[in-house]
């Protein structure tokens, strides 16, 4: 990525598209079912538009914020994505390091590929994500390990009871290469992630043996008197559900619909995200995750009532085209790109972001 | 469908189209008119976005549901459709039982090409379509052969005053084999439906000598007299007559534009069901019928109204297919993509379904 | 059109751009400008969803109404359109004749290339459609002329103060060919119509010369006073003037863009349409025009407020493709569709029709 | 253009498009990001239908107007663009004497490629557009050039902070030609537009170097009292913006997002028209610039609230085809379409365009 510097997201997911196999392409890149949710996304993002101000911006408009406790150059944190080993050999290394220089939030997935002790050495801010493992005891280990390592905050998703049938996963046959495990689980329970499953993706399989598929706002409950670290639910789009998490104790939501990778017909991210902030009603951060990929997304987000946003598969692009230096590009871009939307549409700081008014295309 | 099993309805109507004659397929997938109404019912559907519930949902959903009396595992009912022996030597036999299997109601159609006592010996619940006969004799004696033959409702189809005009049909002059009759309907009836008439589909000229084209809600009220079974009206759009419906002592109405084989124009179904559902305020129950492809489409309705969903189409392509395998299949398909659905959509039943949001794209 | 006779009106049209030197295609088949109203016409159409209702209708539905005080087998009248001879040598001689045929009212324009007296000959119910000339004595010859021909209606147009710039007839230099005169104006000013003008159509230079391009409420008046046959006004969209039109003692008004042939950019007559049905309020007849090309649409436009429509383009493609025959075979198309859709729609009259609700897509 | 005269500014547009070289063409018609604002100008302008009115209007409809105290043929005036020698040696001498011609105001920009004194010398009506530079000197300077050359409003551009970011120029590596000078700055800050610097256009980076990005409100107000010349403010799209500059003593506003070439996201001038119209409430001008391609523009814009318009790129285009004679034709041929547009409308008069009502396709 040195000389011919790719100019957008765009650009970076072509050269990805371009060097990787197709199955991985899939794999990161496609949705659930009929990809509705996914396309719609997209759709939902672009039919936002903003008002602009004029006359009231700053020459260098500060683009810091704060992510739950978190200082964060940019309102943007790294998504959590498993298995990132799938796309260049120093995976979560690589992506981490890059957050650690954006200045952004990184996510630890619970599927990681690398150890968040090890992710932990790049530097970055690290939050840890939790998939709600069959094993209480487990779950309570994953807490314990991300306490011990420094995360900053516990993500869980709540919108993977299981996984979504991702049609492109199953005709590819997808598995997981020998040499890329979840580093934070058992081999047990590991091992069937890298079996082709007649009819079906074998990730999905694993998913289904791991993960309990009935998680209750008691469990959240029972983490809530568990930690002390701030709480994120992921995967709200309901705003009854909102509320529910504020008066859980939870300290952000995350609007999303997982990149249109498990409910396909759910709502985009963009259109649900008014009606959550509106029920949030500043008691708790909102996140907008499924979709963003440029800075005039984020200034979208927060136009329409969000504290940030996650950034989730242009970093996978970033990462196999050039490792670190990949992803590093993208948060770069990124963060570039939403500095030069928040000057353009007068925001000196993020507060002036979050008051702009938006039309629907 | 043993080895390479489709993934999707979509998959399964692609074999079907590669194996049936063109004018079998546009007989089949065809609408009226411009077809405006058919890909306005896809169009519609595919607007309707849902907002997931989460941390409520149950281990394993219970998609399971009352039908009227009837019992349905999953809130669905196969459509009446005519002469299915068109699409398979075992016709109605292949997909009554694959209902049976899959537990859910089956209609059997008036101008089925396989008795319903026949169609009664596979084990499938069975609903009987009443096409109103212009011979009222014709029509009780219907009645009571249904009866006698253990069908647990009746469903009189209200759009079909006349045939829509299918430019497909009358293109391909198609007009039914020597080997598939109405089995319920007298020879001298019946001859008509396989002869070519100018200009005009052979099974359209059928319909009109056959049926009587001005019912009357005196004529449901005579019926309801006449039997104790359930009744459902199928083909309803406008919320008036749904009221109507109801206070003419029916059990159920059908939300439906006949798949978009009647009144080219008519609303998607999907557009009508909540205002229906609103006139009616639970003293029916309100089936969606037109455009169901997936179970996220069940969904869908539910979502916005419905009880439950008539699915047509879908069925016949698997029936083409592979007979009772395919129609299995497809029911199997659709039933696991609900469960799924419930699942992601954190709903621990079809209550849960129903209290689902909904915003359009 | 004996033996492969088209089934739609797209059928018919395809047939007539088949025969017709392009430039005659684009005059009858195209727009002004960008062509934006002609496309928004049938977009806006397709979008107007019809609820139909169900066990009201009767066998054979009743579609006669009377429009003005002609009786008309169908809502629905032949729309004024120039210098038919163009498309046919029996020009408005068998247009005339199919809608006497069909039993619907026939506006002869003041541009038609045979004379009223000679179309009175075929026996069709005519009304006469008023260009406003320059000359007031012509204007007031025409209108003697008109009822003294039997008349039954002055139909005057008020969307032509100039002709809207149609750039494909500039781009072919179209000029009417020596034989193709209007037959009701002298030969003076009708010469100018049959030479080149250069950048400029030949109609439009001869519209601009011949017609008066500042008409006025008051000049309604006047013709009110001077004869006393119903007063149509086509061309209203905005329901300022049809509320005006009313109190100048119109009996009805024609919502009409002119086909998308003048003012690109106007609204599509079918969206205009109910608030001009409601600011008249039942004092006056009202009509659609523009867009309609099969029975479905007239339907449409009963379901959004109108007591009838007015076709056009439809008509002039049967008489290209096979005089009285094809124009006959267009009007008999329609009104089968139309009889169809009423009783699919569950209509047994137009004031049923009229009663339908609608959605939009 | 003398003999195959372009019949619309489309037509125009295709001939510079083949004229010019691509990196030239990219650089006009080009806009910022993934173009979404530059399409939807476009979408959003041909989404407004107008309701024309009848039997008011005028044989010759009067179409000047005052544009703040300037006396318009049209409602319309040329926008400020730079460096126009880049498409024709005559630059802006050649736009400045056709708007001279058609009787239009002429914005000379701040980064003209020719003197304001010189234009002045065309005869042209001029404003004279304001780029905030970083030196204040620099800004009295131009204002007092500007008004002794006899500019009659100045026009302060306020939607450039910086400079949007353009995808194909940077692609391109555009860079200006050596013998193309912004002609009022000095040497050494114009010397950077002409150097490539890597992964980024060489005006982008110019205008970083030159232009002050955070002009305030305060400096509006400092302007307002330096100058008694009628004050416009270029790039508003908030409401809130258009009533604190109104309550800045400015005398229009210009709702524009710069043809798309600012903030890619932000929403589209004539979507936001209708809410600034509303706060200024009369007391200030209002003008739409971007999108304007023909003359049913300038009708849309009025009728959604405008004063009158900008246009930009269509004059670039046609300079590029033929210089003077290019732009005027571009001018005149507008102004003949919003001339038949206004009387296709029945609109006697500006102030009768501005009447007009709308629906939204």
């Amino acid at each position: 990525m040195a000389r011919e510097e790719p100019l957008t997201v765009a650009d970076v997911a072509r050269l990805a598209e371009a060097r990787l196999p197709k199955e991985l392409w899939d794999y990161v890149a496609g949705g659930s079912g009929a990809e509705t949710t996914l396309a719609a996304n997209r759709a939902a993002l672009d039919a936002v538009a903003v008002l602009p101000r004029v006359l009231g911006g700053a020459e260098a408009p500060n683009p810091t914020t704060r992510l739950l406790g978190s200082p964060a150059a940019v309102p943007l944190a790294v998504a959590p994505m498993a298995y990132q080993r799938l796309l260049h050999p120093d995976g979560e290394l690589a992506t981490a390091e890059a957050a650690a220089v954006a200045g952004v939030p990184y996510v630890v997935s619970t599927l990681s590929s690398v150890t968040v002790e090890d992710i932990a050495k790049t530097g970055a801010t690290t939050w840890f994500q939790l998939y709600w493992l069959r094993s209480r005891g487990l779950v309570e280990a994953l807490v314990a390990r991300a306490e011990d390592a420094g995360c900053e905050a516990l993500v869980v998703t709540v919108d993977v009871p299981i996984m979504g049938r991702r049609p492109r996963d199953v005709r590819n046959s997808f598995v997981l290469p020998d040499d890329v495990i979840a580093a934070h689980l058992d081999d047990g329970a590991l091992s069937r992630a890298h079996d082709a499953v007649a009819g079906e993706s074998a990730i999905a399989a694993h998913t289904a043996a791991a993960f309990a598929p009935a998680v209750r706002w008691a469990d959240i409950g029972w983490l809530r008197n568990r930690t002390s670290l701030p709480l994120v639910l992921k995967g709200i789009l309901d705003p009854r559900d909102a509320a529910l998490a504020v008066e859980s104790g939870v300290d952000a939501v995350v609007v999303s619909n997982h990149g249109g990778r498990q409910l396909d017909g759910a709502a985009p991210s963009v259109l649900a995200l008014p009606a959550v902030a509106e029920a949030v009603a500043g008691r708790a951060d909102v996140y907008l995750d499924s979709g963003v990929r440029a800075g005039t997304d984020i200034l979208r987000a927060l136009a329409s009532g969000a504290d940030g946003v996650f950034v989730g598969r242009p970093v996978l692009y970033g990462l196999a085209v050039d490792g670190v230096r990949g992803a590093g590009h993208v948060l770069t871009l990124l963060a570039a790109e939403f500095r030069d939307a928040m000057t353009l549409a007068g925001c000196a700081d993020v507060r002036a972001a979050r008051a702009l008014s938006t039309v629907r295309l």
